[in-house]
C-alpha cells in the first residue's frame, strides 16, 4: 500500500490510531456544538466525523444502527411510540420506522446543523426518513426535552456521541438522566443506549459504568457487542428495562423480524443476535468488578 | 494524542492501516524466509511481526490462541496426539499442552530462526512450552513433513501466516494440502486452521475459499470468529472433520474445559464459544456464495 | 499536535515522508495523463498534487517559481520570446509575463485538464495570466511541439513534473530533447529546467545527471537551489546556454530587476541569488563525479 | 513506499510532521530532564531524539555542527579558549577541537545521562572527543556555571535544545543570559548560538527574537542558515560580537580553514559560507520587523 495520499487518522485510544485513505473531504466545518466532517472513502463510502471521531459510514452503518435499534424494538411486545436521542444521520430513525407497529417517533438531536448536513450529504443513511409523517424532529437538549415533555414512550433509543469530557453528551449517561428516562417509559418500556467501544482489553470502563449505572435503576440490563469495521473495534449497546430482557431463540427472532419489520435487514437476525449477546469473558468480568455509577457531578469520561 | 514518537504502521487492507505507538524495537532482522520484528508497546506488550504483519501480542494473544486451539480440542472426545503447523511463538503449543489428555505434539515450523527469537523475546507467549517432554519440534516444510511422516493425529492445528502471494504458506491452504491432512487424521480427527481476517465487508474471500476448500474434502466444516484487539479486526478459525462438529451447550463446554484443561482460560468458555460460532450475516452469505476451491496452481491470496 | 484529522502524506524518498494536515480536498480525479488533487491546508493554502507529488502551494510557490524563472530571464540581455514547457498552474507564466520586455510566450502543457483545474481552483497562482494577449497556450507534447514549430526563443523554461519512470515527462530531460531545445534557442538564448529535489545527501543523481546532460550540449551550465517549505527539502534549477552564465553582483541584480520587472518580487533578489547559486559541497562533489548522460533509452529516473 | 513498518513521526509545526522509517530503537528512556531516544534508520543512521525532537543524525550532523562552529571560530583571529553550552552528542566539541589553536574547552551540558548515552550510542558523532585532554566536561546549568566561573572565552558556542516552554533551555536565549555571556567573552570574542528552524514562512519568530535580543547587546550580529536533511527544513545560526563580523572572501575562507583546521570539512567551505550567510528575503524582512526582546520573564517560545 502506497503511503502517499489523503488519510484520515483517528485516535482509538492512547497509543493506537487508524488510518483511512480518503478520496474527498465533502464538508469540513464547525457548528455551534462540534467540529463536523463528511468524508468519502473507497472503502467505507461517506463517513460522518464529529470532533474527530467517526460516527458511522455508508458501507457499514447498518451493523451499528441495526444492532442498536432492533433488539430493543423486538423485545418490546408492540412498540408504538419511540424516542430517539441524538441520531443525527437519520439511520437510527430509518430502522425504527421500519417497524410497522410504530406510530410516532420523537427525535431530539441537539445539533440542527449536523442534521442538515446529514440530510444533504448522507442520503444513503437517512433514506428520506426525516420526511416520514410519523416523525417529530427537534433540536434541543434531549435531557431538557424529556424533563418537560408530556409524552411517554415504549422504546427509547440513545444514539449519542461518546461521553467525552469536552463534549455535549456526558450528561445523557448519568444516573440522574436515566431516572428521567425511566419516568418517561410506558409499562414494559425499554431503553437502549450505545455504550462505547469495548474492543480493547484495558479500555472498557466507559462501558462498564454505563452498564452499572443502568443496573442501579432498572430491574433488568443486558449488553451486546458487534464488530464495526469502520471503528476497527467492538462496539457495545446496553438495554435496560423493568421487564425481563429475555429473547426468543434464533428462529423466534427471525420470525418476529419477518412479521414486524417492513424490509430485509442486512446485519441483524437470530444468529447475529446470538453472537452479539454473548459477551467476551473480559467484558463480563469488567461488569462484575465495576462499582462506579455515573453521576452528573462525577461521570466516567471516554478518553 | 501527540503525533511525535515511534509508531508501527500496519496495512489492514488497501486503504486502511493501523498505527501503534511503540516503545522499543527489540529485534529487527531477516531470516532465510521472512522479515522479523519484535516490538514492545505499552498497549500490547511484546509483539511478533512477520513480513510487516502482526502475528500476536503479549496482551491479547490469548484470544487468538485459545480461540484457535480449544474448540477443536474440546470437540474431540479424547485428544492424545496433536500436530501443529507453524505456531512459532509457542503459544498454540502452550494451549495444546494444557489439555491433560495430550501425550505427544509434533510441531513443525519452517523457520527455526523465528522460533529461536520467540524463545528469547516472547517468554510470556511460550511459557516454557518448548521444553515440555511431550513436544517434538521440527523446522521444515509442514507439508513435506506430513507427506513423509508415519504419524497420525487426533487434532491438527494450522497456526500459519496468511496465504500471501509472496509468502511461505499459501500451499498450506489448498485442496492438495488438505488431502494430505485428511490422510493423517485418526478416525474422529479434527483439523482447525486460522482462516484470516474477516472484519471488513469486502475482504473475506480468503476466508470463504478456505472454508469452501475444506468443505469439499471433509464432511463437516464450522467457522468461528473473534475480535482480536491488536489486529483491530475480526479473526476467523475454521474447523473440519469427517465427524460431526456439534458442541455441548454453554454449561457443557464449561464443564468439559474444567475437566480436561489444567488451567483457567482467559478468553474461551461457553459464552465466548456462543459468540464465536455465530457468524455475522455477511460472512454466512459469503460462504454460501463462494464457489472457488484453493488449488496449488490457483490459490486465492490474502491481499 | 493531535493525530486525529485529515492528513496528506507524501513520499520524499524511500524511508522518508511528510504529513500535512488538510482542511479540504477541493478536487480529486484523474485526467488522461495523471492523478490530480487540489488540497487546501491552513499551513500552505491551496496545493496542486500530481500523481501524489506536491507541485506547488499557494503560500510558498513564489520561492519555486521566482527561483525558476528570474535568473534565466535576468541573465538574458533582452528577452522577448519565451517558451514554457509544462507550468500548468500558470505561475511560471505569471513570472515570465512580469518582464516588461516579453512580447510572446508559447506555453505547452500536455494536460489541458490540469490547466483547466488550475484556472478554476488556483487563482492566486495564475492571477489571470492565461488571459494575457502575449500568451499562446497549447496542450500537446512539448517535445513534439518544439520539433515541429517554426518559432525560436530567447528563454526556454522547463517547469515539468519529475522524470518518473511511470510519468509523462522523462523524455523532456534527455540529451535528445536538449538537442531540440538548443536548435530552438536564439543566439544568446538560455534554457532553465527544474532539476529535482537535492536536499537529501543520497538522492541527488536525478539532479547530477540532468546537469551533466545539459553540460554535454551547452557551453555553460549553472545550478541553483532553494529551500521550498512545502517540499520540505532543497529544490534545484539548472540553467544552460552557449553564452556565459555570469551574473551581476547583488546590487546589480537588484537594479536589473527594478528596471525590467513590473512588480516587487517576494523571494528573488540579489542576496537570495547569492544563496541560491552557492551549492552545498556535496552537490558540487556530486556534479564532479557524475558521468552519466540521460538518453531516451537510458534515462535516470526520479525515485 | 510501503506504509507497513516502524516510523518515527515528528512534529515540524502545527499541521506539519515528518515520518522516518526506523530500523531499531536503540534506546528509549527518561533522564532527570528529558525524554531520550536513540534511533537507527537506513536513511540517517543513528539519531538522537530529545523530547520528541531530532537533535542530529549520523549521516547529516556535519551540516549542522560544521555550520554552527566554524564561522565563529574562523572569524576569530586566534581562538584558544572555547565554551560550549549543551552539545551532548560531542560533535560540536569535535569540530571545535579540530581547530589547532584551541587549548582549552569548557563544555557544560546539563544532562549527564544524555552525554553518557551519546558516548555509548553515538561514536560517529563524538569520535572520542570527550577524551581529549583539552576538554573540561561539566554537568550543570550552563547559566549558573557562567555566572560563577572565573574563565573567559574567545568563542562561546551555544548548542542547545530549542527554547520550548516545557523545556530546560529557554533561559539560555534571553537578554539576561546574553549579558552574562558578554561578560565572559575576551576582547574580540564571539558568541554563536543555534537559533532554530527557519524554513517555514510563518514560523520564524523564535529566530527573529533571538537575533533581535543579541542585537540589543552586541554591536554586531549576523545570521546564517543551512538546510539540514534530517530536520527537513532550514536551520539557523546567529553570531554576535562587539567586533565586526566580516568574513574573508570564498578563497580566503578556504585558505584559513586549510591553515587552522586539522581535517577536511565535509560541509563548510567558502562557497557554502556564501550560501549560508545570504538569508532568504522573508527572513531579512522578519528581522527588520522584529521588535521583541527575549527576557527571562517574557521569552518567545518555540512552538
Amino acid at each position: 500500500m502506497d503511503i502517499s495520499g489523503n488519510w484520515f487518522l483517528e485516535t482509538v485510544c492512547p497509543d493506537l490510531a487508524t488510518m483511512l485513505q480518503v478520496r474527498q473531504v465533502l464538508y469540513s466545518g464547525k457548528t455551534a456544538y462540534q467540529k463536523v466532517e463528511v468524508l468519502e472513502s473507497d472503502l467505507f463510502g461517506r463517513s460522518l466525523i464529529l470532533d474527530g471521531k467517526t460516527q458511522s459510514t455508508e458501507k457499514d452503518e447498518h451493523i451499528y444502527h441495526e444492532g442498536l435499534v432492533h433488539p430493543a424494538m423486538l423485545r418490546h411486545p408492540d412498540p408504538h411510540s419511540v424516542f430517539i436521542g441524538g441520531g443525527g444521520e437519520g439511520a437510527t430513525l430509518r430502522e425504527v420506522l421500519a417497524h410497522k407497529s410504530v406510530t410516532n417517533v420523537s427525535m431530539v438531536d441537539l445539533d440542527g446543523e449536523v442534521v442538515e448536513l446529514c440530510r444533504k450529504f448522507l442520503p444513503q443513511h437517512h433514506q428520506g426518513s426525516f420526511d416520514d409523517p410519523r416523525v417529530k424532529l427537534l433540536h434541543e437538549d434531549a435531557r431538557g426535552y424529556l424533563q418537560n415533555c408530556e409524552e411517554t414512550f415504549d422504546v427509547m433509543v440513545m444514539d449519542l456521541v461518546d461521553p467525552l469530557e469536552a463534549g455535549t453528551a456526558y450528561l445523557l449517561y448519568t444516573e440522574e438522566f436515566y431516572q428521567i428516562v425511566k419516568s418517561k417509559l410506558n409499562p414494559g418500556g425499554i431503553i437502549v443506549t450505545q455504550s462505547g467501544a469495548v474492543g480493547l482489553l484495558n479500555y472498557q470502563e466507559c462501558f462498564t459504568t454505563i452498564f452499572n449505572t443502568l443496573s442501579s435503576i432498572f430491574k433488568h440490563t443486558a449488553s451486546a457487542q458487534a464488530h464495526v469495521p469502520a471503528f476497527q473495534t467492538l462496539w457495545s449497546f446496553t438495554l435496560a428495562s423493568d421487564s425481563p430482557l429475555t429473547f426468543p431463540d434464533e428462529a423466534g427472532i427471525d420470525g418476529v423480524l419477518k412479521e414486524r419489520v417492513a424490509k430485509e435487514l442486512k446485519y441483524y437476525d437470530g444468529e447475529s443476535h446470538r453472537s452479539m449477546f454473548a459477551l467476551p469473558k473480559f467484558l463480563r468480568q469488567g461488569i462484575q468488578e465495576e462499582k462506579r455509577i455515573n453521576r452528573d457531578d462525577s461521570p466516567v469520561f471516554m478518553l
